[in-house]
């Protein structure tokens, strides 16, 4: 266990994801002290008093793990700035391309020490006190190592989420961020898109699938609106679908000389696996 | 309790919801001897292999309570045959204005025994081997009584829900109809659309939000052709609006020079009580 022991951690940005990390990595006893980093002061406050962190700092101090819990267009700026003050380092954004891309671009490249992660593990809450040690049980975590990541980071970053309960893929960058443009990130655009029909008089009448259906419209818009514009180009392609998917379920519901045609078309999309 | 206990039970139509009210009642000892009645005779025989009815009939018989658990086209015509040979008449179709306007619309108008009913507790699962008699347990139970319906008969059909754990509330038959078209049948619209979407590719790739929106995707086609057909010009209105809603998300998201106006869509939606 030696190898992923890590004496100090980083963690930028004290939030859901990242304060569920280190508190899974004390759960499991593979970290000595904790530093917190976040822009927002009375996030650092609750972390701190949450025992999520044991220290913070202004800036990312030398670490062996760094993990950038920061959102998406922020991310690849952290990660270049702590490459040469860290061991290892992961980041938690849930899309993936952009951030590989930004730093294959700039003049150090992808740096062999950082493996971009995305816990399928959300929540419509946030913050520090609604991170916890067993968020990530059971939980997928897709790994996207570019080409210039080492093999050695990845096994090391692969064995932390699987102390912290996940099962864990890997995928390359693009391909993760197509998959989580339909399964992740569409729902989100439909959910928030259904919550405003809905109005104060239909809630009596409401049932479980009500439920299920509105709860990731309570996500929060600020945290969704950099994950559904970072993964602008796939999540257009994919509304576009949609809006042909729904325009020709409307035009058979309304032809009811033909219920064949829609019943048909239930039929065809109710025998989907789906899980 | 004299007045709510019923000798007779005739259910017309042996599934979940049917099988469910009849469990329901026999757990709270207000019925002798339940009888069923289906078009298929393998439910007919499943409903008795589990104890949900005493016994079958080809029609339905002469009862002090008939429960009317037909897809919504063939109800009005069921309640119209057995309004004669029954004490009261309750349904459970999820589309209410159609059937007592078909009613109206007939020789003998609404019978005054007959409580339209809407029990919001649907499952993805059906058939009488999904029937409990605890599925009502803490749903809403929606009445929509019309202008001929008796309060008496009212009274008694709400203390028959109450005695199964629901909450009863009642509404005019085209308020609920609206209603449901919002809450539950545009949900299944939207979800069946994004089944269409989801390739087995995507799959490794899914979240907790993911399964919550896809859940009701795999409802039963036959029942919900039925059922969202039955309520079109409701759905036809919403899916119009949420066509609408959507393109305009899609604009928003497109147009990466003004992020703001994207974020404001978002947080609107976001902070609307969907509870």
């Amino acid at each position: 266990m030696s190898e992923t022991y890590f004496d100090t951690v980083c963690v930028v940005g004290t939030g859901l994801l990242g304060g569920s990390l280190a508190l899974a990595l004390k759960a499991s006893q593979l970290c000595g002290r904790v530093v917190g980093v976040d822009l927002d002061d009375e996030r650092l406050d609750e972390a701190k008093a949450l025992s999520i962190i044991d220290a913070s700092a202004d800036a990312p101090v030398r670490a062996d793990l760094v993990i950038v819990a920061v959102p998406g267009p922020a991310i690849a700026e952290v990660v270049a700035a702590v490459s040469d003050s860290s061991r290892l380092i992961v980041d938690v954004g849930s899309v993936k391309a952009p951030i590989v891309d930004a730093l294959a671009r700039s003049a150090e490249g992808v740096p062999p020490h950082f493996v971009p992660c995305h816990p399928m593990a959300g929540s419509e809450k946030s913050g520090p006190a609604a991170a916890s040690a067993t968020l990530f049980t059971g939980q997928t975590v897709i790994l996207t190592p570019s080409a210039s990541t080492s093999a050695e980071a990845t096994a090391t970053v692969r064995s932390i989420w699987e102390s912290a309960g996940a099962a864990v893929r890997e995928m390359s960058p693009d391909q993760h961020d197509a998959a989580v443009a339909v399964t992740s990130h569409l729902p989100h655009l439909l959910a928030f898109a259904f919550a405003g029909l809905v109005e104060p008089e239909h809630l009596p009448v409401t049932g479980p699938g009500f439920r299920d259906f509105t709860r990731i419209a309570r996500s929060d818009p600020e945290v969704w609106q950099h994950i559904l514009s970072f993964n602008r180009d796939h999540l257009l392609d994919m509304a576009d679908n949609y809006l042909a998917e729904l325009t020709r379920a409307r035009a058979l519901l309304a032809d009811g000389d033909d219920p064949e045609a829609f019943a048909q078309w239930l039929r065809e999309r109710a025998n989907r696996s789906l899980r």
